[in-house]
């Protein structure tokens, strides 16, 4: 699995080292503010040994950004780990460990595991509803309803967890919603306009309710349709109809009880809101000895 | 409670809207980016009427920050919201509505509800560890365990949704955590330090495991006991005898089954940390029509 | 034709004025420093009328950005322009005009003209090529061969000349170039592994200097095929074969000369790197008085 | 020629890395935005060695650039290049080569060649200009036509080119311009104010139409006249008269036609808008293999 | 002594160093701007043994940000320092030195003593009142009366000095002045009103002028109240009578002559506003040779 | 004296403001950091009457400042103030009032009389060395020995209290000090490498220890001659024998007594380190009421 892994890795490669080290800046700024008020407790010289321990079954994520801040001190030692993002772990799993100066290691402590925590809880959860989905050809993503700053880090957990993107935002694939369609009047004039008028390199998918709207979001020559909050038989028609001719996408009331069965209906996409717009961490602490 | 709560917003007068604005920008770059590619679907004098509507029980955190939003364009008007962030809402609620132009309304359309879902998300929770605890005199607090980048934001939602907040971070009072007395040696060596070294102006709590290290910290001079994960009983009994002599903090396997019995041992502070290092967002839409 | 620009503006609607904005602060800075050191001429309560003269035929592009500097100040006056971006203009034209403070408007005034130049280059060098290919159904786009730190403003100016934008860069579509293929090893394999690791809404386009390569590349799934450096024979043969099967784009040694010949190939796309790797800045100048 | 291009550099040590780095960054981002989508190709421990070969003849700058963002990888090699910024390259020359990793080197490749394309094109202007001068003692410069957000890498280039700088701003020299001499009334008052309220340390250049407007300038003790579009006996007329006791300058219509015939008038500077204010690239690829 | 400084430097660790080199670029961006026009003296591999000569007796501090700014370039070396900050100087004192491109510590050479002359000045200034107060318990604290963008660093010099930090802003503490009184109306209204909202971690102190104000305060809870420039008498009388039942500061009036006096009265500490709204720097320069 | 106070004005005009609010805001930043705990003690729509009031005779400067600060609230009311900065003002003297948010008032209020007493204290130890030369042609600047950061403020309250500027930094003008001379050789091949190397629009100055140092530098062309700490007769003998053909400055031991004589000898310029090295802030306080 690991070298599946590695080609995942890459596809963040390039830009995610720099948004992803703002970030962690700016999370560590949020902590220590105008510095550690218990640090004086520690002579300069000072060192632990320590370990993150995982005290719940999931799947890790964040490791090279823990890794980052613990080695943000130039003294400062990290294990290899012996895991990777995307591994599964369960409690009593060391995922990191090190010998540190303590002071530096207490500053950045919390700032460790919250990152771990939150991106670790979000591959945890994606990787459940590929397990429920194993076996069908489709693909599980999340979608645009992301926690406030951290869309990017979110979506390499969601891959991490075993999912696939969706678009990252408004600027790299166009989605004619339903806000779109009251809007301009017509599916047909909606996928029109923008087949004219953006780049050739775009992508366009239709957010659809119902059959109607689907044979027409086919005619206007949509890439991609969206089925929202479709009974799974419609679902399972518009597939055996349309599914050879067009990418369908599943989304709206979909949750671990529903998943699978919407999986059976053979979409090729069935996107998630759950997995960002809500996170539940993955416990685990850090312990000096 | 609007008088109440015009107090809490005064608590963060004056820095907050700084640190705001600036997170509401990245989080509109990240779903922005170089552009949205559908808005070529709207002449640019089209117009739009629409509204948030609520889709489940809450309370309402984030209307400054969707306001905000919708009003960065300069032809965007939002009506004056009969609801104000700490407010309960039910489903059918509309909490935002106005008239914008079309292209601009869909460009922030997701950016206001990630936040206002996030946020009520949490003030939502907390609500309903403080309503668990009524009739008690302690505070419900948040811990340091926070989604990365949104401290002050989720710091916020827990003051809407009725707690209090802890410290914001490692530089406004001093906390002796287990990994600092094990690096240490003791509380009382650890609390003298931190007196003899800190700020006159800062307060210093002590993480007790037990009774003997609760004894060793009141002796010290400890402002605040932390007691972590301890039965009801022995909470009970350490109010009982110190309660009157130094501020009594519980936590540690604090949820909605057990606040209510923790509370009742008589504590102050009942710090929960749930509240923020999970997000469980506060369904709701935006309609045009 | 303004109804046409209007939309065209859209496209850029949300984001690219913050972008924009932030750009401008940059090269003022560049220009001002520490501070304008012939200002001292002129008292504060001084001002005066102005206009921005054409001093050669070519399309305009970049009045916002000239509006924005000049008003600035907030005692700096700008007439409503007789011209939008995308206008032809001809030598004796007045593009803005206003009445401002002296000391203000000549801080600004080459900073204003700097922008109009590059920009209104790159709108004419455009609208150059979509004369040159007018009645075929071709589209004029832009490439990656951008002035670092210019490009969203150079496909900005694209798109008032008259063209079509490209990607924006790696991050909104793939394409498979020689030095993929060289480092990949085949196009089947470069495509179908793309295909199968990202994003379901991200198109492929595949760089091609032969007819067994483009072969290849249309049974392997291509979206798009570019057709890099090919003869006009060639060209029209694979058009003719593959044309409506998939998108053909042409690049490679396109100049004003040839690329009319290209497009009766009847390549839906022509790509020309001139237009934004090279700049021949529009004669303008600001008068007083 | 070494020698004197190593103190070329020192003109710009010490400030020139910190400005350059964050504008490399900027440009590198709008190139790779959220992320490289066809990285997921390669595998991280893939690797390629590459050359950049120049496709045409001229003046190489920006290698100090290239060279920083192949490196901005960790286990990416580059050889040290035989060639210099300034130094004279030809079709087939490899200014640089290396051995990096895949992903890294495909996710920099644009941005390096954009850098080298722009900066080389300048440099490569430049030195025709300085060609068709030489033998006579006059300085080349640019002017503050610059395009937006590239001066400072613009006029580094014109050094390259073996030209030399003007005022880099309107902070760091004076200049007494048209716009200026409408608005205060006369050159005379216009040079007594400078003189009065500017530093001690700033020297005052005068911009003339006329033989009248320079002998007031050189009467008002101004430290440069800038003789604006004059007839060449004109200036030779002025040279004859004033040269010996002001610095001057000439500008406006200077092309390659004109500057040998303007450099004969024994003017002391020639500015040339046209060597920032346009662009051409100069050809060049970046191969793997 | 050495031991107690480090545990000084450790209530900086962390946090520090992050605002601190982002203090530094923008000093060093101040006197750098657009270049060092008189580096093109030297060759690039030009170097010169220097060092840093102190000219009159104090306590040196700033050492980490000199050597930082000299070591900016990879090729130059400084000497491990035999001073510490916090250290004694005199006139003949070496505080730093080392051999380093000669263009790059000409460059830096003014950033560098601005820091050490500023810092130093503050230590200097703060460690004569702790002098003039040794002997008493009390402590020696600045104010928020600082130098604006220079406040963390002169808390820092501060503590070199021998001193102790009050609150670092109006966020890590509470203090109720004379204004918060006039508006509020009482004391106890105010300390009330504080403990009710404010989190339990922090301290309030009240600004008194009078007895009746101390007495009021003390009954209120407050658990630090500053006496404000209160006669000698007056403040030996709060003290027998409250001092053991809350801290008490004195402030206002404060300077070498009369803080001897001010410590006898046995106040716990003494804030002196002259440490940071003034500065003295210590008279230093920087030898080549 | 306000005619000639608001030219000095425009010499900032364009650029200042932007350094100038990015500067604020970080001071403010350094003070509210995660907010003010002490505003819940307010009303959000508690207002106040206030002003501020001199405590010691001086010459204002910093108004602009203050003026932003308040009006930063946008229900914050400032009265138009009877002083500019460059006035005269003492003890009583109201320089700013108005009526303000009480909550926003007090937050901004530390920060407001921060850069009021600092630039204030500037501007009056400046207008003390301009009366103790007046009568006397010489003008008085600052040198680079400024308080890191604060180098453009400070350089502006120089003017406000009527001294004159130096150079910005070391990119504006030239100087050839002892460490240059030391590293180069000579003055004479310092001057000339300069000459031939720097833009034609940049001022050289030397530094000049002795009188055959001044004989050099003037000999090869300097514009400016630094008189580095001469005595008095010395520096009136070159004074007589080059004055009229070189620019001379007085630098060193300058202090109030020392300036006059030193203004006798006929130097054009004296520049005192003391005016921006150290600092002496102003008395003043805000009060509500």
């Amino acid at each position: 699995m690991r070298g599946i892994w590695e080609r995942k890795m890459s596809y963040w490669y390039g830009v995610e080292p720099r948004g992803w080290e703002s970030h962690v800046h700016q999370s560590l700024e949020e902590d220590l503010g105008s510095g550690d008020v218990t640090a004086p407790l520690f002579l300069s010289n000072q060192r632990s040994k320590w370990y993150v321990e995982i005290q719940a079954s999931g799947v890790i994520c964040g490791l090279a950004i823990a890794d980052y801040l613990v080695r943000a001190h130039p003294e400062s030692e990290v294990d290899a780990s012996p895991f990777t993002d995307g591994d599964r772990v369960d409690p009593g799993d060391l995922v990191l460990a090190g010998c540190s100066p303590t002071a530096h290691l207490l500053a950045v402590e919390r700032t460790v595991l919250n990152y771990l925590m939150t991106l670790s809880g979000t591959a945890t959860l994606t990787s459940r509803y590929v397990t429920a989905t194993s076996g069908y050809p489709c693909r599980i993503t999340e979608t645009r309803k992301t926690i406030p700053g951290l869309r990017r880090l979110q979506k390499y957990a969601v891959r991490a967890g075993g999912g696939f993107n969706h678009r990252m935002g408004l600027y790299d694939a166009a989605m004619i919603k339903d806000n779109h369609i009251k809007a301009v009047g017509s599916i047909a004039s909606a996928v029109e306009t923008l087949r004219s008028q953006s780049s050739h390199m775009m992508r366009i998918e239709v957010e659809c309710e119902s059959r109607p709207q689907v044979e027409e979001a086919v005619a206007a020559g949509a890439d991609i349709v969206l089925l929202d909050n479709m009974e799974f038989e419609l679902m399972a028609e518009i597939v055996a109809e349309f599914g050879d001719r067009v990418m369908l996408e599943a989304s709206g009331g979909v949750n671990l009880d529903t998943v699978g069965k919407i999986a059976q209906t053979g979409v090729h996409v069935i996107s998630v809101g759950a997995l960002t717009h809500s996170v539940t961490g993955l416990s685990m602490h850090l312990e000096i000895g």
